[in-house]
């Protein structure tokens, strides 16, 4: 939680009246939410006279300049095809990159509604839907990005952390290596399942909704390219366990039924699918184990528990069948 | 730069719709700026269809509980006779206190306007002006607080601060101590002078502006009962010294015209300012060498420089007159 890169009123004011063109700076507020990147609410009157709310993001040392116009490029590209999700917004020269307190930054539309921590059934089948019309909408973006957290990332994370994944739980270190195994035999091979690009980070806190309309989704700054299904099992880790860790089966039935209402799966996802649920919890787990291990005791973010994710995996390994996700 | 409670949106739903009844929480955002508190935005959708922004401020170690009476009956009654600051809201119970994530809380009116760090002669006046509106308008404010940051205790925090001192600048506390002997010699007696409720912290990231204009007045939590014209000297060393830390003596002259615009010094105040102007640089002296020799390594919040109240006061120690601030 935090803003890393300070930006004076004068600064912001700058860029949004004189780069962008928008109007005159109202307000800027730095926004605590946010672990990679420092984001700023500003709100502008336009030469109209009329409010303009946008988020002003700089991109701090996690995100690869490189990466920032095939992610920049998906927002446009999703947005004109119906998605509510942010818009990059063009400076008066035509460009969507700025340079801001010396980090790159960019400027995008302002999404109403608000994320939710306690799940309803509606709100769990709504992201079912959105990420099937996600996946479809970006269906001819023409943008690759390779998903570095695959397979082999997690078998280059678990050996970055060997000898050291015990001080999280004893054991841990022999059942990551068994997954891994598990998985390296089960995983399915790039042209067994539709693949485009994914959101690959869809947790609640970036879903926002009004009531029980989901109204709009965030951070795109992990999307890749993989299996439309992986993505999914990666939503049904997020959003289909209660905050007692227990399974709940009839989100998991809804969310795939909201999901497959508009991009049915093929019976080659279908069968696939436990496995890539185990993936999924996998990548969590040792993501949240390296960000545990090599956290800077001086920040102020509350690394994610890893353990959250070894109590998901370990009820997936006893899952005997699609079935139990309620896939028929 | 932190939201040191965090808070989930059901719970500032809850807060914003049951507890006031102000309308439907559109989003809530945590706010970087601040130091001593957690400050929250909200966007509301009233009843009426309207957007209502608020201000959630969750009162962290640094407010006494026992003191947030005062500084929100001073809001009220401030804001009641023109003064531009922030009102807090009343709950459907009547109470402006409420309890959130374990915190005491207030909400209060959002002000609009930004906060300067390039400061134009114009804002200088403006804010002169306000303050002296400020003292006017708290004239009839019917309770006190003690200043706990006068003389006694900055003779306290330099004892607290004994053998550490030079630290931060060698010599400094031989300084500090001859200093203190000149202010207790010199410092006006407590009947001396006209003396009322203060606002104490009136640094330019306090104050708010649309261009010019001065919009806002915020962060009274170090409001007390002291001298005007020692209010009028800590904005004094806040706004008249340019980044490189030369005093500005047209700006001076600006603000104690403006200021006396509204409120004309009496002769003693006026015979008593540079006395008063040097308290006010010991004063952030002290407390930013305090909080730079105790501040937590692990926070993200930068100690601002107690070097820069060094140069001020070593200024003020030269000036041989009131006329040199500009004083008539």
């Amino acid at each position: 939680m935090a803003v890393y890169t300070q930006l004076t009123n004068e600064t912001i004011a700058e860029l949004v009246e004189k780069d962008y063109g928008l109007g005159q700076l109202a307000f800027a507020l730095g926004i605590a939410q946010g672990v990679e990147n420092s984001n700023y609410l500003l709100d502008i009157v336009t030469a109209e006279g009329q409010e303009l709310k946008t988020i002003l993001t700089l991109y701090e040392k996690r995100v690869a300049p490189e990466d920032l116009p095939f992610f920049l490029a998906l927002m446009q590209h999703l947005a004109a095809r119906g998605v509510n999700c942010p818009v990059p917004l063009k400076r008066k020269d035509g460009q969507v990159l700025s340079v801001a307190g010396g980090r790159p930054s960019a400027m995008v539309t302002f999404l109403h509604g608000r994320s939710r921590t306690v799940l309803k059934n509606t709100h769990v089948a709504a992201v079912g839907a959105a990420l099937a019309a996600l996946h479809q909408a970006a269906e001819d973006f023409p943008m690759i990005r390779a998903n570095a957290l695959s397979l082999s990332g997690w078998q280059a994370l678990a050996d970055a952390l060997r000898g050291r994944l015990d001080e999280i739980a004893p054991g841990l270190e022999a059942l990551v290596a068994e997954e891994l195994r598990y998985l390296a035999a089960h995983w399915p091979d790039v042209p067994a399942l539709p693949r485009g690009i994914i959101h690959a980070d869809l947790f609640p806190d970036n879903v926002f909704f009004d009531d029980e309309r989901l109204t709009g989704i965030i951070d795109f700054y992990f999307a890749c390219e993989d299996f439309f299904a992986y993505d999914l099992a990666i939503v049904l880790n997020a959003w289909c366990f209660e905050v007692g860790k227990e399974f709940n089966a009839t989100k998991s039935r809804l969310l795939l039924q909201a999901y497959q209402s508009v991009r049915p799966l093929t019976p080659s996802e279908k069968e696939a699918f436990p496995v890539l649920v185990r993936g999924a919890a996998l990548r969590f787990l040792l993501t949240r184990a390296y960000d545990l291990l090599h956290r800077n005791k001086d920040a102020l973010v509350t690394p994610k528990d890893p353990l959250e994710y070894l109590a998901k995996l370990r009820f997936h390994q006893q899952v005997r069948g699609g079935q139990e996700y309620g896939l028929s």
